[in-house]
């Protein structure tokens, strides 16, 4: 089996060190992600600028492409132009969660969608704390999905994005598969002003109204629960095309 | 009626001008935008840098405040810092199309899921050329589907995604309500060396097989129709829980 690692904190991020030494057990491992932290980059793609490849190495063991783009850039690149074609794809292990309507901000998840469009079985995975990270747990578990994984298959379309809770291995309950969930942030800005006199603004943002279906990603974690949601790239709101059509609109 | 409006070419690009000229003679006009080009950014937010807000004047009926961030961030950044409330978004006009799965790429997109999150009827808005492009149909079919969306509201976390083909306005033959088309694309990446020596890729892609559905985004654009998809926020694949349940993943 060969397995395709990439993440969003960046080539060097612990996550993906983690989750390198429990893959290699049971892959042939190639690395390719980025060379500084991109979070919250979205589904962003370089389009404007040229991607360069560096090598990387962090010890004798661990080797990887750096790339100067974003977590999509590196799995195209590594497909397309390295030749890498691996059975799987994981990226992580992010710092911190990717669950509701995060996952569309998540490069972690952006990276495990183009896996998905390569229709190789992908998986995005990430430790729900950015406080004292203990990825060991989580990096099993990957890797033991990643097996799973790799003998059934997943339907055209679909990756898996896998949450693990940021507790002991001896305190997690179990495996929950989910669905997205749907809660709204409540978002503040700080305003401040720089050693300029010039106003710059922050976000900050709260989290409100957390759904109380045990079937939500967010509520799995609440509960000590490893939660996986099937997650797809097709946006259209089908149940909502017919009505749509009875507006008449018109040119 | 007050409506925002942003896009992700920048707050100079002639799209989003034409828009504010049609979208002005039917309701109160607000402006953010990105101060520079920001396209296939994905729904990328800024977490890590303070975001400045300029006075941006292109002439004496266009003013707009400018954001060094992205599409996502200048929505967000109106309603919760800037204090506009809107009864609409719309993004664009973008220059190109937004549709298959480029939507997942697109800034113009992600800008109305801003809108979208914030329970506010959204429209994402594309011209399907990138060459001598002709806003004005589409920015007077943008405010005749504005005054439409404000009576009729969309369903909660759904906007509507709609690309304009780009042929002369008697060409047009009618308005399709359609679905996310599914194609892939075969990537290719340029591999070019500088005039230090260095080698760097640089991304270019082909699309391949276009489905022949006429419900299909892309497809009801090449039969010169107006293409409005209903696009949603929600990927879990439904359809897959039980199957994936049934694998009984454990820890």
């Amino acid at each position: 089996m060969k397995i395709l690692l990439t993440n969003d904190d960046g080539i060097n991020a612990p996550g993906l060190y983690a989750l390198f030494n429990e893959i290699s057990k049971i892959a042939e491992v190639k690395v390719v992600a980025p060379d500084s932290e991109k979070s919250a980059v979205g589904h962003a793609i370089t389009l404007s600028d040229p991607l360069r490849v560096s090598d990387f190495y962090k010890n004798e063991h661990f080797f990887g492409y750096a790339v100067n783009g974003t977590p999509a850039d590196c799995v195209k690149l590594a497909y397309w132009a390295l030749d890498i074609k691996p059975d799987v794809v994981i990226s992580g292990i992010n710092l911190g969660s990717n669950t509701g309507i995060n996952i569309l901000y998540s490069g972690t998840v952006s990276a495990a969608t183009e896996g998905m469009f390569l229709n190789i079985p992908s998986i995005a995975i990430s430790l729900t704390t950015f406080h004292q990270p203990d990825f060991h747990f989580a990096a099993k578990f990957a890797a033991y999905l990643a097996k799973i994984v790799s003998k059934n298959g997943l339907p055209s379309g679909t990756l898996l994005n896998v949450n693990v809770p940021a507790v002991p291995e001896d305190e997690i309950e179990g495996v929950v598969i989910t669905r997205q969930g749907h809660a709204n942030y409540q978002e503040k800005f700080d305003k401040r002003t720089d050693p300029h006199k010039r106003i710059y603004y922050w976000l900050t943002g709260t989290k409100i109204e957390l759904e109380k279906d045990d079937e939500v990603d967010d509520r799995a974690i609440i509960n000590k629960n490893i939660s996986i949601t099937p997650v797809q790239f097709d946006l259209t709101n089908y149940g909502f095309m017919k009505e749509l059509e009875s507006w008449n609109i018109k040119i």
